[in-house]
């Protein structure tokens, strides 16, 4: 599965602080350990919350050159403003890349989708729209629609799609993590060769034993179709889990990257 | 779901002795324990290998009367042998029961159907003939097809057999556990109202950190239709995973029993 590196996110007071001052060696040093854990994609949000979306815009170019300068690894371009999007873009070079993201409605869709379509990039679409996250597997395909459907127009394939089927946490209402999964099944039959994406860990928020909850249902999103996840990468017990849902589903031959996850946690 | 209580077998040592010495104390003590952690039927495997067919019938005779006379548990009576199976059902009074189990081909599949239709006791059928366990998903509900004919003859709807898709190691084939998963589906789809058993631990045989591909392969299970597992209730990691696939999949209301779960571990 794909592993989307998240610990590079403004909303933490610690990354907050390298943002603003620009500490390029801390910034460095968290996108190579997220790359040599395992992760795909280094997500870049660089909303530290108090400046402008100029100041955001050139934040986000100084992450990008500074990843880009010193590690191979493709970078998911995290904000949901298209200006933002285009200044990571147009610093990032030939390095593959991700916007995410988009939702279904609201000013930001078409300028997103036209930057996906001149950068060749992959976008994420989330299946929400301007009123929110729709309670029922059918309103969330719904949304997932009306992205499909701005894609089309600017001919981008499914291919170059990653839907999120969003998830809400099972302690507030029993049915979310049902919905989540079904979600998950509809997007990948109504949109052949779409991938999905998704931050599982919302799942199990306000119960205890979160990493067993969240393991068990990553066990079931890759079962129901998730082709990728937000997370962690420096998580061991997360990427564990994602090692032996792989072994289970036949995709680990040998089971060697299970036993290699393994013997990785123990040396730790 | 439904939790069958593995740990009376006689396969293993401790239990040999047991059913050997007529131990009617332990017996009980193992039966009352695997219930009150949450055991829905106690299964009574009384083949200690050594005697003959009439001893085992006369061991699960005892073994069933033991039980019945202090607790109230449904048993399930395991024996590949009708005449054992018959001796059970004939000294468990008005206690429900499950016929645990047969195959596909063979002497004992229409003796041991006829004991499901004449006692009124849903039975377990294995996805396997007498050449073994087929190695796709086709093949093995082609095996239940032959079990579904014999049970449709003797007038046994769907509702009363637990079909057993089976399941073999991931370390010697990596497609064993995808043909399992698959397996589930299909039986849910060509049969409806038949209900599905299998004992998942087979799944992580051979390699490290089975607990946790057996939590895994559990949460896999449910979503793709596991109804019941034959497992040791008195494993305190394997019944939070059942409780934590359960809160996912929206049937813990206010996650009660998954709260119940670890508050129990946590006292152990």
């Amino acid at each position: 599965m794909i592993i989307v590196g998240e610990k590079i996110n403004a909303s933490r007071p610690e990354i907050k602080k390298i943002i603003e001052e620009q500490d390029a060696g801390a910034l460095l040093g968290l996108a190579r350990m997220q790359a040599e854990a395992g992760a795909h994609y280094i997500d870049v949000n660089v909303a530290v919350g108090t400046g402008s979306a100029r100041d955001e815009a050139e934040s986000m170019a100084w992450a990008v050159r500074t990843i880009v300068s010193a590690l191979d690894t493709p970078i998911c371009l995290d904000s949901a403003d298209p200006a933002v999007l285009e200044a990571g873009l147009t610093h990032k070079g030939d390095r593959a890349a991700l916007l995410n993201s988009t939702k279904a409605e609201g000013e930001f869709l078409l300028p997103i989708v036209d930057l996906a379509a001149r950068f060749g990039t992959p976008l994420v679409g989330l299946a929400m729209d301007e009123s929110g996250i729709p309670t029922t597997a059918e309103g969330r395909v719904a949304a997932c629609e009306k992205i499909a459907d701005a894609c089309r127009n600017a001919s981008i394939g499914y291919d170059m799609i990653y839907f999120d089927p969003l998830v809400l946490p099972v302690s507030t209402d029993a049915r979310h993590g049902v919905v989540t999964l079904d979600t998950l099944g509809r997007i990948k039959e109504r949109f052949p060769g779409a991938k999905t994406v998704m931050g599982l860990s919302n799942v199990s928020f306000g119960l205890p034993g979160r990493s067993r909850l969240n393991s068990g249902f990553l066990h079931m999103a890759l079962l129901a179709g998730l082709d990728a996840a937000i997370a962690d990468p420096l998580d061991a017990e997360f990427m564990i889990a994602v090692k032996s849902a792989e072994v289970l589903l036949g995709r680990d031959r040998r089971c060697r990257s299970y036993l290699r996850a393994l013997g990785r946690r123990s040396e730790a």
